[in-house]
């Protein structure tokens, strides 16, 4: 499993959402379920977890992260991958997207962080990027880092800005492909969902062969939601189960929050298509209840590892393959993101465990068991038999 | 109420889902739960249902119609509302959108109808506001005409482009406020949604005094989804009911469908309020269960009343009132429409009864009974007394 | 030559800005320059001139028409063309436009005509899509015309709609390779350009062998502009040669202009790349002199001859040659069309001759002889010897 | 004179373009003909200037420097100005941008700087709204920052990140109200502009009283073009006159520039209209002979200090004083910023002397003399007697 590095002590993980028998949507995950089930992606995590008590700014309490995704190991920056950037709720900082928009390709490492880190992510890719090109900024242009960000001020001393550079650089380095460690971890350490702890998720979702056999993986940085709002399986669990009341909770928390997805595919989509696979992560949110919160603002990146361009083209024209704009197939890649973003973000809820931050506030950890009970007792939208329904021409 | 005019026979009108006790949302409905609740606004439609049988182009059988929807009863071209026009999948043919987004305001009726009559929809309205304002195209410019388009030749000879200019006009003429004709009428006429009969709905919702008192409104015309991802209160109905399966249907009902959606408010939000209200809209069409078909093109008109813009504006400043960029405001405007917005869905579903078109195709009446019983088996998201829950701060 | 069909007296024709040595630009036109120069590129054109003296609507006097550019000769619905919509000032009504964000692809003739034809040109392109595919609307989806419009109310009896359908499909017949009429032709027949008699114009740049030989054709319904703002190669021409005053001009004109811009190249862009060729448009109609006015609508579609997408794609990936992200390579697209786009209008205006409309207006030809005087006085940006000039990178 | 700060030494200041007779456009300039004409505008710069000869990461030579712009000098968190950013060409790395193309405000001051300086900017910006504002991210939401870049590689180390969150908030205590610096000053310190020294400019215009007497205000920092397409007042300087050529020029500089544009306004228009005003800077740009290369990122951020917008509004709406969407009105403020942002780039051309960098490249002063014998010799588009024309409706 690509772990986290941990600085301080992290909760305990805790199970998935379908490990525990709750399989959301229709189509089947990858053997990971996860976004590293798509071939050459890596994911490598910080967790910075310091001190307890009251907000003491520039000292703690600390409960923040970094989460790193890499496209592929290689040199990302001469070999770009196809990238589309989506805004669903522009109500938020990330760096790096006109260019995406622009040029249709990433070409560092995609790091996720608090919002007052946006700086330091910055520096720490520009960083990273210069010491691998030493031709940026002599003999070529310059480089586009590409960082998206939650403000995780409920539980965290945000003001006191702890990520670091060297962070960053961390993450990166501990890139990794395999099971990717979620909840309480990197970026999401420390995040709010729907009232409760939240975090880091993962999903992914696998086309049959007869659609190309592709696959999407979606990663989350979930830190968004009311808690009346909370449905999981279309049951509306925020209408009975809630957080525990806090002593009054300062005016920030108020929509203060926001979701990053990030959407990785190997089908050989082109930017324009890119785009459109990522305005179906809208529906994967919406499924979890929310309505789309003033203050939540929630960005999709997507991109596809199989469509690499190089930073020096070596003819006009250069062979592609592209994917075609067949509706069945496009129906089964949007379906997938749509599940997957669903999926990720109610792991995100499973297994993200209680954390207490800044002047003792305390996220609680979605209480599982009550959860399930209620699902089994409600039942709807999820499958027990989970499989693959084959994407048909059914309806107009 | 604002009764169509019917060329043909139109189906028996059915119980919305509301007074069959399927309450969706937490929010409040107004008193009509219909976009006519924002005060002003009217709707006509003309419903066309002429022959049945083998498909002759030209002939028929006919299963079209037109929606008009004025936002207020006086010269919209002197006195536009301010708008804006949403994309949430642009595979379809709007037309006056462009001019929308430029100057946010909306200066005609709003005219729905079917894929092929966008021309004849831009005539209609052309005739309307030439004849209302003589100085269009002599002492001051042309007029920017809006209207918006299903597909549906699944059961209408959508070829044979039977909706005529005068039909348009006959529509805006019958246009009255009141309670709203839903189901297979108007535009909604020919349409299907989830496999099942579709066509017009409606749904309103109400804030609370502390929050304005607005209203928001939403109509649909409803020609999405394939059977089997129909949600309706977070049960999957899809997966168990399903329509009777027809002989091999034509490959052209597959995504062909799309979804209009027009949202009406009295609150005096200004174009980009309106637009982020508009895209909230997308929540409410994914709590039906859509991921976004490929082919469905889904748009999003939203106006207020409250904002009237004159074509000839007496000094370079005017007074206006603001909405503010309030939080809890704004989430109870947003979620309002992504309540309506189900719920205008689902209204259009249980009223739309069966209806058969060219070569005898049948879409079925969504089985209410059927639906009901299994909403009451599993519960989830209706609220059997449904009131309206304040919007709190309550999450980050 | 492309000889458009006149109902009614057409003005003579009068030579090219090229053919009087101005000489726009540094880089090489085509053989034709002209639109027609990208290889498979045909353009139709009806020209309506009819009546004289006091306007009576619907009788005329009508000074109107229609122009049909078409791709290629095959059958564009199930051939589509890669394109790209872009907006430069949105006070327009274009048609058809959202598709082509969405999927990337043109699939009907382009149709530019009067403001108030747009309907008209969208049942004219779906007679002729629907006459050329009978599985349109039965066992496929529908069709997405693209059409757009200036607003000729200043010459002709716009409010008469005087183009019919049948004219739409006339141009389209009427489409051939070869020179392009220009001037007071087809759409272009009632149009006004920085005061003058404006119309239709076209240009083209080949690039050299190096830059992979490609060639940009620019056509423009050129309708837009105030007299005092008229640049021609950088002379201010407008500050001295005015259009004669005429009576007191009806408050219509102010601002009532606009300008449709069509790009092809045979260059293997994709639709994002297109978007980014589009845009350059804006400083070819900037070296004219223009700021853009308030009432401008200015729009450019442009496309690609060189990808094909089919409407029924053979398998999940297609292959395809992209056209490299390469800086001089795009230099020196975005240049072609800055500077085609330039000399389109340019020619708009110098061929096209005084004409007389509704209640015996005037718009006068651009007193050509006295603009070259005025020119050659000058001389700004007018090569005598042009020539392509290497496109290099020497500037930072 | 808002005079910049600086480490090392400065070239002398030259005169400006309208100084030495060239008085581009034609409405009339503000008093000091810079942004600082909009009341309450305050402009302050720090420049680095450090070192010389061999290229040495991390150590030098130093040539970048900071440039901040405060719409008011109050509060700007609490007390938000409306605002729009427009993109003319994507590739580069503004940011804080989705943020206010969702909420149509700025709430930070303006920084600009270099390209791999935008996590300082980030930084620097935090550091001075957290010290501002106690309630950040403790009982508030966050802040969004927003700096733009341009790269300034060809004189400057800029892989050595010599700017430091230090001099952006230096840049920020210096800026007060009166003339501007211009030329090799904050962050034009090391740019370049066709070929030759670059940096910043300003200018202004002012409406008539008919025309409500607004100020438009614009300021660049200008790093685009190529040596061959300048042009100044309409003559094609840069076909005649060119910078003296380098050893061979190392592959970066070729498209490594870039443009930003700030546009101030007491015009009270809000998001909607200030993205319009914003969209006719490419207008500007174009009259100076660009036609927007590939890699020049181009960037418009355009706001109102006649729109205030409190960060905790008092009631659900709030009276406003609009701007009326009105022809002439709006097409003076067009033609204002047209203008404005041309003068304003050629302002940065006279102003900025001679400077070497690394590797001791030069940057040479444009040869104002021999340009303006060439103006005087062709004469176009040139003022003698520059005065404000009444923007008429003469054309349609």
């Amino acid at each position: 499993m690509s772990k986290a590095s941990v600085h301080g002590a992290e909760p305990a993980a805790r199970p998935r959402a379908r490990d525990l028998g709750v399989a959301l949507g229709r189509m089947q995950p990858g053997p990971l379920n996860a976004i590293t089930d798509v071939a050459g992606v890596q994911v490598g995590q910080v967790t910075l977890i310091e001190g307890s008590g009251r907000l003491k700014e520039g000292v703690g309490p600390v409960r923040t992260g970094v989460t790193a995704i890499l496209p592929h190991d290689g040199n990302l920056f001469r070999e770009k991958v196809v990238a589309a950037f989506h805004v669903i709720n522009a109500f938020g900082k990330p760096i790096g997207i006109t260019q995406i928009a622009e040029l249709g390709v990433l070409e560092t490492p995609i790091i996720l962080t608090n919002t007052l880190g946006m700086g330091t992510a910055f520096d720490g890719l520009v960083t990273h990027a210069l010491h691998l090109n030493p031709e940026i900024g002599t003999s070529t242009g310059s480089v586009n880092p590409f960082a998206a960000e939650c403000n995780d001020g409920a539980l965290n001393d945000i003001r006191g800005r702890h990520v670091r550079p060297g962070h960053v650089l961390e993450a990166i380095e501990r890139a990794a492909p395999g099971a990717v460690a979620e909840g309480v971890v990197g970026a999401g350490t420390g995040m709010t969902c729907y009232g409760w702890k939240g975090g880091i998720g993962t999903s992914s979702r696998r086309l049959p062969p007869q659609s190309g056999g592709f696959t999407i993986g979606v990663l989350v940085l979930a830190n968004f939601g009311r808690p009346s709002d909370l449905v999981i399986g279309g049951v509306p669990v925020g209408r009975s189960i809630r957080p525990p009341r806090e002593r009054p909770v300062a005016a920030p928390s108020e929509g203060a929050g926001s979701c990053v997805i990030v959407v990785a595919t190997d089908a050989p989509a082109d930017a324009r298509q890119l785009g459109r696979i990522a305005r179906r992560a809208q529906n994967g949110l919406a499924y979890t209840g929310t309505f789309g919160d003033h203050g939540s603002g929630e960005f999709v990146l997507a991109f596809s590892t199989a469509r690499i361009v190089p930073h020096w083209p070596s003819s006009p024209t250069l062979p592609a393959a592209e994917l075609a704009e067949d509706g069945p197939l496009l129906n089964a890649l949007f379906q997938a993101v749509a599940e997957a973003t669903e999926e990720a973000v109610v792991n995100a809820l499973f297994t993200a465990d209680t954390l207490s931050g800044v002047d003792d506030h305390v996220r609680y950890g979605l209480p599982v068991q009550e959860v399930i009970a209620l699902l089994n007792h409600e039942g709807a939208r999820v499958s027990s038999q989970p499989g693959y329904e084959p994407v048909q021409g059914t309806g107009p």
